[in-house]
Formats: C-alpha cells, structure tokens, sequence
C-alpha cells in the first residue's frame, strides 16, 4: 500500500467519524429530548478526542510527507486530495490538546452565559465568561499564526474560508461600504414611491406549510431518498452528502419565513448532494468552503427565490396552499413582499440590501476586539454607534445589538464575512449561468430548475475542494470575485434598473 | 490512578461509542432515507471497528488482571462493575478479528437473501448462504467455547443471557412442553364455550392512535423528558437509558396491534430508564440480560396491560379516541379480545399461551442445526412436524414456516429461548409484585401505575446488572425462576380459575 492509500485509508475513518458526529448533531437539534442533552455530550465529545487522535498519531505525519515527497505520479484529484488532507492535519496539528479542549469548554460555558444574558438583556453579566474565551481565542489564533505563518485573525479566518484573508476582505468592504449607504437611501425612496407591500394574513396550517416546501424542495431537485426535512430551533443543513437534513421553524401567523428558510437550506443541501461521489469520505469530496456554500444557499434563496420569474410560477402554488385571493396574493404583490427594504437591528432578519451592513459591522468589530484595540466593555456603545452610522438605526437594547448571534461566545471570529462573500458569489455565479445557459430563467418560471441545478452541479457542486474557492469563481464566471454582478443584481430588483 | 480507575475510564469511553451506534441504529430504522444506507453501515462499522480496537487492547488485560488482584478493596458495585468488564472483554477477546468480520459479512448478505427467499417462499435460494452463517456461528460457538470452558450452544447463550445454558433451558421446556398442549386444549374448549370476542371495526386514524399511545405511556410512568415515540417497520427498543427510543407501526384498519406494541415497548423503556443512572456508561449500569429485558415488556404487555384491571382503565379512552361504541367496546368483549387463543403460524403472532410452543421449536432445531444433528435441507419438513406436534397446526409454506425469522439468517443462535424465560419471569415478579404491595392492582385499574413502577425501580430496573439473573429473581421474588407462576396466570386468565 503506498503512503497516500494509507492515508486515504485513515482519512476514509475519520471521515466516517465525522459523518456520525454529523448525524449525532442534527439529531440533538431536530429529534432528541432535552434529558439526553448530558449523554449526546459525552458521545460527541468521545467522537471528536478519537478523531483528534487519528489526526495527530505521528505516524499520519510521517505518511503525509512520504506521500507528498511522492506526489508526482498522482494525478490532479488525488493531489488535490493530499493538499487538503496536509490542511486538516495542518489545523488539528496547530494546537494543542489541552487548548482545544479549554477552548471548547469556554465557548460551552459562554454559549450558556450569553443565553441568560441575552434573554435578560445584561450585558454586564456576559462579560467574565466572554473575556476567558476572547483569551483562548487570542491564543488559538497566535497558535495557528505561528503554524501558518499568517496574521491571527487571517489564521482564524481559515478555519471557515481556506485562502481568504482581512487584506482581501477589506478591499471587498470597503468597497460595499462606499456604495450601501447611497444605495439603501435610493432603494428606500424607489419603494416609498410605490405601493406598499401587503402581508397575507393567516393563520397558515403547519402542514399545508410543509406541504409547500416540500414541493418546492422536490423542484428545486432536492432528493428526498438522500435526504429529509425536519424542524428545529435554528435552521440548518446537516447530516452527510448521501443523507442531508435540513431544517425549518413554522409559524402559524407568518408563512414567509418558514419557506425562505426552506429553500435557503435546500440551496445548502443541493450543494453537499451533489458533491463528487467518488470523494465522499475524503477531504477532497467535501464543499469548499463557508464563502461557497453560503453563495448556495443565497443563489436559490435570493437571486432564485426572491426573483420575478421564480414568483410567477411560485403564487399559484402559494395561494392553492393557503386558499388565498384578493390583492395580497397577486405576483405584484407577492414580488414587493419578497424584497421589502426594511433597516433593522437583527442580523439574521435582514433584507440583502441590509445585510452587508451588519456584516461589515461584526468583522470590523472582531478585528478590534481580537487584536485589542476595541475593550470589551466598550462593545455595546462602539456597536450603537456602528449601527447609526452604516444603517442609521438606533440599538435600544444590547439583546436586540451586540448579544444577538451566537458567534463571538462560541468562540467563532473570523465567520461573519463569509455571509457576504456567499451573497457576491451568488450574484457573480447566477449573472454566469444566466448567461452561459439561457434556459434556466424561462425554466425557473415554469418550475423547471433542471438547467440551473445542470450548471450548478458542473460549475460548483461536482468540484468538491479540488480547486481554490477564488479558481472556482473564476472557472465559472471568467473573472475573480467581486461586487460589480451583486450591485447590478441590487440595481435591477431594488431599483428597476437594468 | 488506580487499574480500577484506568478501566473505568475507559469503558466510558466504549459506553460513550456504544450510545453514539445506538442512536445511529434507532435514526436508521425511524428516520433514515433509504439512500443513506451505505454512509451509514460505513459510519456504524467504523465505530465498532474502534470499539474492538479499544477493547483488544493489551493494556487493557493488564489493567482487569492488576485490578482483580487489587479488587479486595473495592465495593460491592465497583466489585460487579469489574465482573461485568471482565464479561464483555471476554467476549470481544474469545474471537480472532477476522472471524468477527467474516461472521458479520456473512449475517449481512445472508440477511438479504433471507428477505427474497422469505417473499418468494424459496427454502433453496436460502440453502447457500445459510450453510456459510451457519458454519461461521460454528466457528464462533467453538472458539467462545474452547475460551468460556462451555459447550459450544451455550458459548452461544452467553452473548444474550450470561449464566443460561441447555441445561437451565430443558428443566423449563420439558415442563411447559408436557404441560401446555393439555392446556390449550382446555383453554380452546373453555373459549369455545363463551360468546366470541367481537372485533372493533375501524378505520382507526393513526394520530388518534397515536395520541392513544402517548397517552397510556404517560400513565406507565413513561418520562418524555428521556424519551421518544416514532415508527419503524419492526418495533423496537433503541436509544440509550437518558434518551430511549421507542418504535411502533400502525395499521388503520386494526389499532391492537399498534397499541399493544407501544405498551410492549414501554415495558423495555421503563426497564433502560430505570437503570442506575450513577453507573451510566458503565458495563454493571447496563440491563442485565435479554430475559430480564423481556420479563419488562411482557410484564407491561401480558400481565399488566391485556388483564381485566388495565382493560378497566383503558375501556373509557378507547371508546373516547375511536368513537368507539356498541358491544365489540364493552369492557368484557375487549377483555375477550386481548385474550383470544388462537393457534397460529407465526410466532410474533402468537398469544401467550401459543408462544412458548414456537420457542421450544426453535430452541429444539437450532442446537440441533449447530450440533450438525439436524441438516439445512431437513429444516422445513422437520419444523412441519414440529408444528403439527407441538401446536397441531400444518404450514403450508416455508414463508410462513421456518423462513419467518430473522434470527438465524443473522446468526443468532441461543436468543429464541430468552422470549419464554422473559415470559415466565414477568409472571413470577408480577405475583411477588402484587402480593408485595397490595396497592398495584387498585391502582391499575385507576390507570395510577406509580405503586407497580416503585415496585420494579426496586427490584429490577435499579439494580442493572451488579448481580446474576438467577439472584436477582430469587431476591425480587424469594424463589428461583420456575413455572408455577406462569402456570398459575394461564389458569386463572384463560380457565377462569384461580
């Protein structure tokens, strides 16, 4: 067996592993009852030490290099899988043992803390517990800095995104933070100009909800003999690429927010079942990345969901669902609905002219915070004055400001911009494949997603990790990364301009 | 850290992958898509893969040997701990490690073949795969027999119920054997002499029946906080004791079956949530066998749930969640219902009277399969036979004859007996139980089974596994486990007589 089946062999293990883990998670967010919290700990925790000792046996060292001294006679995938494998190793080797497990203890502790601490609106009370894990993060990036040879923040950043870096993030926010707030200011006036967007009243049955999503799921080409929908707090898509859940929350009042989280996870889903097959178990079998994955999600939801031709065919379905008529359900209508520009306090409330906005806010925020410059104590004014100026709102509480996400005390810095590098990559690859392939909107209008789903599989989804998310981009649209197709995709839908 | 200390540390860390297969196999059956299938066998075979790894290892053997001579200091319950280790070392160590894979390789194809064979009522298709299980359960019995010092079917045993062998099951058998034909033929001509039992007419919503279900799990002492209710097409038992998984299937043209399987359930969960949660994770805090786990289900189930006081209680909710009215929802012809004795073909069929007939069989032809006494090609003429003596029933097809169970196509060999001493063990703990306390029966009847709960937390359920089967009915009940109780029920249910 040469060096590199060896290690196939062994990542092949911690893969599976990692699989069970997954399975694990989904089922402790969807399915499980709140008392077998203690014991789903404590098998995850035992998973996760195994595979931390897998990933750091010496004799994996030993077979990385041999393979890599050996890495002429491979060819392009399993040499792609090799630079992936040395990048987990790389990540699980930086760190010692002791600092991974103080570190995932911190941000449980914290997690709990910002829980009551959000709920109560006390800020004061978070701080003890979100300075040890502010402390361990410090040390978890010098760590990784020193192993990789980048910045602290950098270093952290490519525990998310591999290859990006606060260098080439600033160029992509400075840009955006240029041209937001004249263009929220115009977007508000076109839409004040028009008539306003009427909600549909409820209620709307729980079933006929699901029902409808997972019509649309079925469209959209979700496979539901690898695949599920269920219901948990926070949505999400879990599981592994053979077997995806995802996950949605329902509210009898609103139907809304039920199904744009469906079909934002489905873009979620339809990216990990149509990763490589015959990677699977492998690093290089896996998505790409964060900025990737979320350009999935925002490409259906966003750019698909929220758009005219998707609205048309999707209202005849809506109003069958919910024996809707009269003015709320007309296309109009539903199409003002869908991209209502409303600046507000909540992240993850926010419509994408928004969205960037709050984004831009927490990486310069955790940039501070990481590097020192920004006093934790001083988070909640410093976060007010931000939101006043880059939104123009005013933060009445610190639960409804700096408290809202789960990140900062779970230890995760570096996350953030990825949401917005997700939602240019979605307007870069759909301005690309509407190009490249003009039958997928017309589809799109009759339901029929199989174009966009055909180009999708060649240009992201069967390329697992063998390329470079900045290779990706470029393969697919013919130019790097940028703002130019997210802005014009803002200026057709926010302004009528095209 | 003492070798006591080091072996605790490390079960729990088998425990903990135990748990983790355990909700992988419960998600398999109840929520899986089909094509998750291979992710998943490769998920749950790496894990037992490192279960076998941790437990073969050699320090591991230091470290029970070092902590045998030192056991003089521990307690009682560490003392059982370090039996029970001890145990299940024994097991993962009496086999070479290809002998595992080849028997678990084996089981696997042979259970798919089984699954055609069984459709198309085709004994020879099942010939070939069958003969390899049966000579690599020969293998396995003869290398657990050569380590254990036992006779190769009782090597067998052990994997189900450490301490039973041939020898204990004869006593039993020829007894129920010389005792239960006379029997049923009086119990036929006593039911033969009384109006018949009216069957209620449906359909019968699943969701009512569900309701149902909960609703009398609650009753039982069944805590959701711990626990679920979901479907799968086999019903069963799965989860860990913080979070046990319960299965059931529904028909809408016959809600017994459904219900009476969730009561059957719930007598195992009851078993697994009562388990000593100080010893969670530990070999002593796991049940003690599979005829203690049966006596659990059949106390619920058959003593408790098809009697006249439970039947008293429950009348009123069936008629309230069916609608139920007229003579076939009379207390009396429910009571006739829950007690027909009709015998029968198939064994998961069977009523209790019936049953230890089909187990005898089994018992009789499976160490006669592994003595080599008994050839594959004689099966199914040899189990017609058995039929007709032992039940006076001709099987027309082997679907319905000797290819109804999955047991053997897996190669387990020595379960079978483990249904009948669950029975007659539920019927002498729920005498001991009734004549302990005389509030359990009263209490039954007004669905309050918190003085029948209180009585088996004491006298099963806590108790896990720190003593032998033999002890523990001996305590629970003051007599070794014998027939009369079971005897003494069938007379007073299906005679009358008491």
């Amino acid at each position: 067996m040469s060096a590199y089946e060896d290690l196939a062999q062994r990542f092949r293990r911690t893969g599976a592993i990692g699989g069970a883990m997954a399975v694990l998670e989904w089922d402790r967010s969807a399915m499980m009852p709140e008392g077998g919290s203690d014991a789903r700990t404590e098998q995850v925790a035992t998973l996760s030490v195994i595979q931390h000792e897998l990933m750091t046996d010496p004799r994996l060292a030993e077979l990385l290099n041999e393979a890599e001294r050996a890495s002429g006679v491979l060819d392009t995938w399993r040499r792609a899988n090799l630079r992936e494998m040395r990048r987990v190793w790389r990540h699980a080797n930086a760190l010692p043992a002791d600092l991974v497990e103080a570190r995932s203890r911190a941000a449980a502790a914290c997690e709990m803390v910002w829980r009551r601490a959000r709920a109560n609106d006390d800020f004061k009370s978070f701080i003890p517990s979100f300075t040890e894990v502010l402390r361990l993060t410090r040390e978890v990036a010098a760590a990784k800095a020193e192993a990789f040879g980048l910045a602290p923040y950098d270093a952290l950043v490519q525990e998310y995104e591999p290859g990006a870096s606060a260098a080439s993030f600033d160029v992509i926010f400075d840009d955006l933070a240029a041209f937001l707030p004249g263009f929220l200011a115009e977007a508000l006036e076109h839409q004040a100009a028009r008539p306003a967007a009427i909600v549909p009243q409820g209620p709307f049955p729980v079933a006929a909800q699901r029902e409808l999503g997972l019509k649309f799921m079925t469209a959209l080409g979700f496979d539901f003999h690898h695949g599920r929908l269920d219901v948990s707090l926070h949505p999400f898509t879990g599981g592994v690429p053979q077997d995806v859940r995802i996950t949605t929350r329902y509210r009898e009042d609103d139907f809304t927010g039920a199904l744009m989280g469906v079909l934002h996870e489905t873009g979620h889903a339809l990216y990990e079942m149509g990763l490589p097959a015959e990677w699977s178990g492998q690093p290089v079998g896996e998505a790409r990345g964060m900025v990737m994955h979320e350009s999935q999600s925002l490409l259906v939801e966003m750019q698909v969901c929220r758009g005219l031709s998707f609205i048309r065919y999707a209202a005849p379905h809506l109003r069958a669902a919910f024996g809707g008529e009269g003015p709320a359900w007309t296309e109009d209508n539903l199409a003002r609905l869908y991209k209502r520009v409303r600046p507000g306090l909540i992240r993850v409330d926010a419509d994408e002219v928004c969205y960037p906005a709050h984004v831009i806010l927490r990486y310069r925020l955790e940039r501070a915070l990481l590097a020192g410059d920004l006093g934790i104590a001083d988070l909640p004014g410093t976060w007010r004055d931000g939101m006043k100026e880059l939104l123009g709102v005013t933060v009445p509480t610190d639960r409804d400001g700096c408290l809202q996400d789960i990140h900062w005390p779970s230890g995760s810095f570096g996350y953030f911009p990825t949401y917005t590098l997700g939602a240019l990559t979605a307007a870069q690859l759909f301005a690309a494949a509407r190009t490249q392939d003009a039958a997928i909107v017309p589809g799109i209008e009759q339901g029929d997603f199989s174009h966009l789903l055909r180009w999708l599989r060649a240009n992201v989804h069967s390329l697992g990790c063998e390329m470079a998310t900045d290779d990706l981009v470029r393969r697919a649209t013919g130019a790097p990364l940028g703002t130019a197709a997210f802005k014009k995709h803002l200026r057709e839908r926010y302004l009528g301009k095209s």
